[in-house]
């Protein structure tokens, strides 16, 4: 339940809505709605479920290429499948739009293009017009099937367990800052690899397969890497240190931001990432790339390094509902 | 593809954007956008996925009690289900509110409700604050498990089969009018039965499942009677031939309305009915009380008559997209 916010404006707090809709949603395929997605036992199958919006003006920029728009519903909405090691059947389309039909047509091409990619049907949904003056409004509902009897959640890792993450942490986040021209001056069009991070995210839905069953406790990056380690800390009842200078920078990054560690600390806590994080147990042969950045330990939450040298925790550890 | 307008507010003209969807979406599971649901094969279960959106100002008017908003929106899907003869496993949330606690606080009693009412579980979603000044936007995926391994579409109906209606048609319009002050002074509280058919309408979920393999062709009216038995008709390549004097009015529509011509015309294309409309062979023994209405013949679309006499067609078969 909650998604990321790519251009950093006020959200509603969450909190005490999410509290009583918990309240609401006992059923066990909810999980407490605090996993990334709900895992329904349907005959011998366990299929999984996610829905995530995308609101102009809070996940994307009013002048974001509609195209762009639509990939990113899809990528989203995968990366929670991924984080469960399902693979997509299916996705339903919400589409609240506002009656602009070249930006329809490239928000139709763009959804083409990520359904094509990951090969998921668009097997239905709605279409509506939103009123005069309304952001848009796009909701998606994944439908995955996991790959196993058991799906892993946020909630399992344990003691003594290893934890990775894939990928490089704060492309998609520089990337922001190079669209909205906040970086002394460099343009998207120099760093590629960054505004493709932003505006084109990729769901690992092959890597959270290969992952499924090896890993302890696995979740996708969307809010931010402190933030969902903290998460993943928290439902499992223990605590994680993290050895900030472990997290991966990619080469874009570090020539455009830099590596020291304030440099890391914006990429943590950026979000956007759709990178998976998880915990295994340190005798696992990993079948994909990933980084070791932390172990889990006695404790409540997340604990911070930098070359052995605890670091205060930030105040914001990502985009916070 | 398409939830009815109960505001009666200006729509997206959808048509040429469903039809690049349907482009889009050519797995057989997706009906060709042109069903109440998608109907997936997981295992040896035939899984039904509908999604709704309810939009403020739209679909609700802004002063609409938050409960009934959220009973409408679980009711809406379900009607969807039913129309499959589905039963409903879950459901996910999408709430695009405004950060505004009571309201949130009704809502969510109108969800508990409708949940409750009909035993199936909130299983996930997403939550997100609209902007400033955007209209509040609502979504909602029920996923239902049919009852064999056919599940009728509306495409199935043949020459010669009856057309049915369940319950009464019309009452939702009234209720709106009622609300709207546009009944001559007539009040919702006078008229019970008419706005509570508007403000929490009823799912026919096991109805639906009585008549699932009994019936051809099968769908819930959301839209209108004669725009929604169009699309039957139209998606059978068939005619059907309605008598308007055999469409079951409630007894306080015919006090409130009137039962001549018009006052039928207008129940018949009125929507928010969430009545199924179904075409089943002659032969056939209903397990639940529904009303014939016409018949289906060689032709195309829908040809009306009063007490034997040809009707000209409306020019607004109910709240087209």
């Amino acid at each position: 339940m909650g998604a990321s916010c790519g251009g950093g404006e006020t959200e509603v707090n969450e909190l005490d809505f999410i509290a009583a809709l918990r309240d609401i949603a006992r059923h066990p395929a909810a999980r407490g709605l605090a996993d990334d997605a709900a895992v329904l036992t349907i005959g011998r199958q366990k299929i999984v479920f996610t829905h995530d919006m995308l609101v102009e003006g809070v996940h994307f920029l009013p002048d974001t290429n509609p195209a762009d728009v639509a990939w990113k519903l899809v990528a989203v909405n995968l990366s929670d499948l991924a984080a469960k090691g399902a693979k997509p059947l299916g996705v339903l389309l919400g589409f609240g739009g506002r009656n602009d039909s070249e930006w329809e047509r490239q928000f139709l091409a763009g959804l083409k293009d990520a359904i094509a990619e990951w090969g998921v049907p668009l097997i239905g949904g709605d279409t509506v017009g939103m009123p005069q003056g309304s952001a848009r409004c796009f909701g998606m509902t994944a439908i995955g099937e996991a790959r196993g009897p058991i799906v892993q959640s946020r909630s399992d890792a344990q003691i003594g367990d290893y934890l990775y993450v894939t990928g490089s942490i704060g492309d998609s986040w520089a990337g922001l800052q190079l669209e909205k021209g906040m970086m002394n001056g460099s343009r998207a069009s120099d760093y590629p690899a960054l505004s493709d991070a932003y505006r084109r995210p990729r769901p690992l839905v092959q890597e959270g397969r290969a992952l499924s069953g090896l890993v302890r406790a696995m979740m996708d990056i969307s809010d931010g890497l402190l933030v969902d380690a903290d998460r993943l800390a928290k439902a499992s009842g223990i605590g994680i240190a993290i050895d900030l200078e472990e997290i991966p920078l990619s080469e874009p990054y570090q020539q455009l931001v830099g590596q020291e560690r304030d440099a890391v600390l914006n990429a943590a806590t950026g979000g956007d990432d759709y990178q998976l994080l998880f915990a295994a147990g340190c005798e696992i042969v990993l079948p994909v790339p990933a980084t070791q950045i932390g172990r889990c330990q006695a404790g409540e939450g997340i604990t911070l390094y930098w070359h052995g040298e605890p670091v205060a925790i930030p105040e914001k550890l990502g985009y916070l509902h």
